[in-house]
Protein backbone atom coordinates (compact mmCIF):
# COMPACT_ATOMS: atom_id res chain seq x y z
CA UNK A 1 0.00 0.00 0.00
CA UNK A 2 1.22 3.45 -1.15
CA UNK A 3 2.40 5.68 1.94
CA UNK A 4 -0.61 8.15 2.99
CA UNK A 5 -0.11 11.81 1.45
CA UNK A 6 -3.04 13.84 2.76
CA UNK A 7 -5.24 15.54 -0.62
CA UNK A 8 -5.06 18.85 -1.13
CA UNK A 9 -8.47 19.63 -0.93
CA UNK A 10 -8.84 18.32 2.44
CA UNK A 11 -5.96 20.22 3.20
CA UNK A 12 -7.44 23.31 2.14
CA UNK A 13 -10.56 22.75 3.69
CA UNK A 14 -9.63 22.04 7.01
CA UNK A 15 -7.32 22.38 10.22
CA UNK A 16 -5.82 18.91 12.06
CA UNK A 17 -6.30 18.63 15.34
CA UNK A 18 -4.92 15.64 16.19
CA UNK A 19 -3.77 12.12 15.39
CA UNK A 20 -6.21 9.25 16.57
CA UNK A 21 -4.51 6.13 15.90
CA UNK A 22 -5.95 5.52 12.61
CA UNK A 23 -7.22 8.77 11.44
CA UNK A 24 -6.31 12.38 10.79
CA UNK A 25 -9.09 14.32 13.35
CA UNK A 26 -9.98 17.73 11.58
CA UNK A 27 -12.23 20.21 11.45
CA UNK A 28 -13.87 21.73 8.36
CA UNK A 29 -13.25 25.38 7.73
CA UNK A 30 -17.40 26.30 8.17
CA UNK A 31 -18.33 27.57 11.21
CA UNK A 32 -22.18 27.17 9.94
CA UNK A 33 -22.09 24.03 11.74
CA UNK A 34 -19.93 21.59 14.19
CA UNK A 35 -18.10 19.60 10.84
CA UNK A 36 -15.41 17.31 12.20
CA UNK A 37 -13.50 14.72 9.27
CA UNK A 38 -12.10 11.75 9.86
CA UNK A 39 -9.20 10.94 7.44
CA UNK A 40 -7.32 7.54 7.87
CA UNK A 41 -3.90 7.64 7.31
CA UNK A 42 -4.62 4.89 4.27
CA UNK A 43 -4.55 5.34 0.80
CA UNK A 44 -8.05 4.08 -0.31
CA UNK A 45 -11.05 5.21 -1.43
CA UNK A 46 -14.11 3.34 -0.05
CA UNK A 47 -14.46 2.22 3.37
CA UNK A 48 -14.58 -1.69 2.56
CA UNK A 49 -11.04 -1.62 1.20
CA UNK A 50 -9.85 -0.93 4.26
CA UNK A 51 -8.42 -4.46 6.35
CA UNK A 52 -11.09 -5.71 9.16
CA UNK A 53 -9.02 -4.42 11.80
CA UNK A 54 -9.12 -0.75 10.31
CA UNK A 55 -12.67 -0.66 9.57
CA UNK A 56 -12.92 -2.18 13.40
CA UNK A 57 -10.75 0.74 14.89
CA UNK A 58 -12.46 3.24 11.92
CA UNK A 59 -15.86 2.68 13.79
CA UNK A 60 -14.94 3.44 17.37
CA UNK A 61 -13.57 6.37 15.87
CA UNK A 62 -16.63 7.29 14.34
CA UNK A 63 -18.36 6.62 17.50
CA UNK A 64 -15.79 8.75 19.45
CA UNK A 65 -15.84 12.13 17.87
CA UNK A 66 -19.65 11.81 17.23
CA UNK A 67 -20.14 11.76 21.07
CA UNK A 68 -17.94 14.64 21.11
CA UNK A 69 -20.23 16.33 18.91
CA UNK A 70 -22.59 15.21 20.80
CA UNK A 71 -21.57 16.51 24.20
CA UNK A 72 -19.80 19.51 23.32
CA UNK A 73 -22.67 20.89 20.89
CA UNK A 74 -25.01 19.40 21.80
CA UNK A 75 -26.44 19.27 17.82
CA UNK A 76 -30.68 17.80 17.13
CA UNK A 77 -28.52 14.94 15.20
CA UNK A 78 -25.45 13.65 14.09
CA UNK A 79 -24.79 13.22 10.11
CA UNK A 80 -22.18 10.57 9.56
CA UNK A 81 -20.56 10.14 5.55
CA UNK A 82 -18.46 8.92 3.29
CA UNK A 83 -19.28 10.21 0.08
CA UNK A 84 -16.06 11.39 -1.89
CA UNK A 85 -17.72 12.02 -5.02
CA UNK A 86 -15.80 15.47 -5.13
CA UNK A 87 -12.28 13.96 -3.17
CA UNK A 88 -12.22 10.96 -3.77
CA UNK A 89 -9.33 9.93 -0.67
CA UNK A 90 -11.87 8.32 1.89
CA UNK A 91 -12.50 10.73 4.65
CA UNK A 92 -15.49 10.47 7.03
CA UNK A 93 -17.86 13.70 7.63
CA UNK A 94 -19.11 13.96 11.25
CA UNK A 95 -21.27 16.52 11.44
CA UNK A 96 -23.36 18.38 14.18
CA UNK A 97 -26.40 19.01 12.84
CA UNK A 98 -29.16 21.80 14.64
CA UNK A 99 -32.99 22.15 13.43
CA UNK A 100 -32.09 25.45 12.61
CA UNK A 101 -28.98 25.32 11.13
CA UNK A 102 -28.96 27.35 7.27
CA UNK A 103 -29.54 23.78 5.57
CA UNK A 104 -31.80 21.81 8.23
CA UNK A 105 -32.99 19.00 7.37
CA UNK A 106 -31.32 19.05 3.63
CA UNK A 107 -27.53 17.12 4.14
CA UNK A 108 -25.41 19.89 4.83
CA UNK A 109 -22.86 19.31 1.60
CA UNK A 110 -23.75 22.07 -1.35
CA UNK A 111 -26.50 23.46 0.96
CA UNK A 112 -24.63 26.46 2.69
CA UNK A 113 -22.86 29.00 1.76
CA UNK A 114 -18.88 29.06 2.67
CA UNK A 115 -18.52 30.60 6.15
CA UNK A 116 -15.15 30.17 7.37
CA UNK A 117 -14.24 30.72 10.97
CA UNK A 118 -12.95 34.02 12.30
CA UNK A 119 -9.31 33.33 14.04
CA UNK A 120 -10.95 33.66 17.46
CA UNK A 121 -14.03 31.88 16.44
CA UNK A 122 -11.77 28.85 15.58
CA UNK A 123 -9.43 29.28 18.45
CA UNK A 124 -13.14 28.87 20.83
CA UNK A 125 -14.31 25.66 18.80
CA UNK A 126 -11.12 23.87 19.60
CA UNK A 127 -10.49 25.19 22.25
CA UNK A 128 -14.07 23.42 23.67
CA UNK A 129 -13.20 20.50 21.19
CA UNK A 130 -10.16 20.11 23.46
CA UNK A 131 -11.84 20.57 26.95
CA UNK A 132 -13.88 17.42 26.44
CA UNK A 133 -13.79 14.21 28.08
CA UNK A 134 -12.56 12.88 25.09
CA UNK B 1 -34.08 -1.41 24.77
CA UNK B 2 -37.42 -0.92 23.38
CA UNK B 3 -38.56 -3.27 21.06
CA UNK B 4 -37.54 -2.82 17.30
CA UNK B 5 -40.32 -1.53 14.93
CA UNK B 6 -39.35 0.04 11.50
CA UNK B 7 -40.35 3.46 11.09
CA UNK B 8 -43.25 4.10 8.54
CA UNK B 9 -41.72 5.98 6.28
CA UNK B 10 -38.71 3.76 5.92
CA UNK B 11 -41.47 0.83 5.36
CA UNK B 12 -42.92 3.28 2.92
CA UNK B 13 -39.79 3.97 1.05
CA UNK B 14 -38.39 0.53 0.73
CA UNK B 15 -38.39 -3.05 0.65
CA UNK B 16 -36.62 -5.82 2.74
CA UNK B 17 -34.21 -7.64 0.77
CA UNK B 18 -33.30 -9.64 4.14
CA UNK B 19 -32.30 -9.69 7.41
CA UNK B 20 -29.01 -9.56 7.94
CA UNK B 21 -27.39 -10.46 11.66
CA UNK B 22 -27.71 -7.03 13.04
CA UNK B 23 -29.75 -4.93 10.39
CA UNK B 24 -32.76 -5.32 7.54
CA UNK B 25 -31.60 -4.71 4.33
CA UNK B 26 -33.74 -3.06 2.51
CA UNK B 27 -34.01 -1.70 -1.66
CA UNK B 28 -34.83 2.06 -1.90
CA UNK B 29 -37.77 2.39 -4.31
CA UNK B 30 -35.69 4.60 -5.95
CA UNK B 31 -34.44 3.13 -9.61
CA UNK B 32 -31.90 5.87 -10.69
CA UNK B 33 -29.32 4.43 -8.66
CA UNK B 34 -28.71 1.52 -7.13
CA UNK B 35 -29.05 2.35 -3.07
CA UNK B 36 -29.89 -0.51 -0.35
CA UNK B 37 -30.35 0.70 3.47
CA UNK B 38 -29.16 -1.11 6.04
CA UNK B 39 -31.87 -0.52 9.87
CA UNK B 40 -30.41 -1.94 12.58
CA UNK B 41 -32.86 -4.42 14.64
CA UNK B 42 -32.34 -1.97 17.19
CA UNK B 43 -34.61 1.21 18.72
CA UNK B 44 -31.93 4.40 18.00
CA UNK B 45 -31.03 7.16 16.22
CA UNK B 46 -27.56 7.38 16.70
CA UNK B 47 -24.25 5.24 15.69
CA UNK B 48 -22.50 6.12 18.86
CA UNK B 49 -25.69 4.76 20.89
CA UNK B 50 -25.28 1.26 19.69
CA UNK B 51 -23.25 -0.92 22.10
CA UNK B 52 -19.87 -1.69 20.53
CA UNK B 53 -20.03 -5.26 19.53
CA UNK B 54 -23.49 -3.93 17.39
CA UNK B 55 -20.97 -0.97 16.47
CA UNK B 56 -18.61 -3.91 15.17
CA UNK B 57 -21.32 -6.41 13.04
CA UNK B 58 -22.69 -2.56 11.63
CA UNK B 59 -19.27 -1.92 10.58
CA UNK B 60 -19.01 -5.05 8.99
CA UNK B 61 -22.63 -5.02 7.29
CA UNK B 62 -21.64 -1.81 6.12
CA UNK B 63 -18.40 -3.41 4.02
CA UNK B 64 -20.60 -6.16 3.12
CA UNK B 65 -22.78 -4.39 1.15
CA UNK B 66 -20.65 -1.48 -0.09
CA UNK B 67 -18.88 -4.28 -2.06
CA UNK B 68 -21.90 -6.19 -3.07
CA UNK B 69 -22.69 -2.93 -4.75
CA UNK B 70 -19.86 -2.50 -5.67
CA UNK B 71 -19.44 -5.40 -7.54
CA UNK B 72 -22.96 -5.82 -8.92
CA UNK B 73 -23.63 -2.30 -10.23
CA UNK B 74 -19.43 -1.31 -10.70
CA UNK B 75 -20.13 2.22 -9.98
CA UNK B 76 -17.78 5.23 -9.78
CA UNK B 77 -18.08 5.64 -6.30
CA UNK B 78 -19.89 4.13 -2.95
CA UNK B 79 -21.53 6.93 -0.90
CA UNK B 80 -22.06 5.52 2.98
CA UNK B 81 -24.26 8.04 5.25
CA UNK B 82 -26.23 7.83 8.31
CA UNK B 83 -27.89 11.09 8.22
CA UNK B 84 -31.41 10.81 10.08
CA UNK B 85 -32.43 14.26 9.93
CA UNK B 86 -35.86 13.83 8.46
CA UNK B 87 -36.42 9.96 9.64
CA UNK B 88 -34.33 10.09 13.17
CA UNK B 89 -34.54 6.09 13.16
CA UNK B 90 -30.92 5.03 12.48
CA UNK B 91 -30.18 3.67 8.86
CA UNK B 92 -27.34 3.49 6.61
CA UNK B 93 -27.00 4.55 2.91
CA UNK B 94 -25.11 2.63 0.97
CA UNK B 95 -25.59 3.73 -2.31
CA UNK B 96 -23.86 3.03 -5.79
CA UNK B 97 -23.01 6.57 -7.56
CA UNK B 98 -21.93 6.90 -11.16
CA UNK B 99 -20.38 10.31 -12.52
CA UNK B 100 -23.56 9.94 -15.14
CA UNK B 101 -26.28 9.67 -13.01
CA UNK B 102 -28.45 12.53 -12.58
CA UNK B 103 -27.46 14.33 -9.04
CA UNK B 104 -23.30 13.64 -9.42
CA UNK B 105 -21.04 14.84 -7.89
CA UNK B 106 -23.76 16.03 -5.58
CA UNK B 107 -25.29 13.91 -2.52
CA UNK B 108 -27.69 11.82 -4.02
CA UNK B 109 -30.74 13.14 -1.19
CA UNK B 110 -33.09 15.77 -2.36
CA UNK B 111 -31.09 15.99 -5.97
CA UNK B 112 -32.95 13.11 -7.85
CA UNK B 113 -36.66 13.30 -8.55
CA UNK B 114 -38.26 10.35 -7.47
CA UNK B 115 -38.06 7.28 -10.15
CA UNK B 116 -40.14 4.46 -8.22
CA UNK B 117 -39.03 0.86 -9.76
CA UNK B 118 -41.29 -0.86 -12.40
CA UNK B 119 -41.95 -4.14 -11.70
CA UNK B 120 -39.80 -5.90 -13.91
CA UNK B 121 -36.67 -3.37 -13.32
CA UNK B 122 -37.15 -3.94 -9.11
CA UNK B 123 -37.30 -7.91 -10.06
CA UNK B 124 -33.93 -7.63 -12.62
CA UNK B 125 -32.37 -5.43 -10.07
CA UNK B 126 -32.72 -7.79 -7.04
CA UNK B 127 -32.21 -10.77 -8.96
CA UNK B 128 -28.35 -9.23 -9.46
CA UNK B 129 -27.86 -8.90 -6.38
CA UNK B 130 -29.53 -12.77 -4.58
CA UNK B 131 -26.98 -13.99 -7.56
CA UNK B 132 -24.02 -11.96 -6.22
CA UNK B 133 -21.16 -13.83 -4.30
CA UNK B 134 -22.95 -12.37 -1.31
Amino acid sequence: MAPFSLHAQIEADSMLLRDLPLCQLRLQNQSAVPWLILVPRRETTEIYQLSAEDRAQLMEEIALISRLVSEVFKPDKINVAALGNVVPQLHIHVVGRFKNDPAWPKPIWGNVPQQPYTDAARAQVIERINNSSM
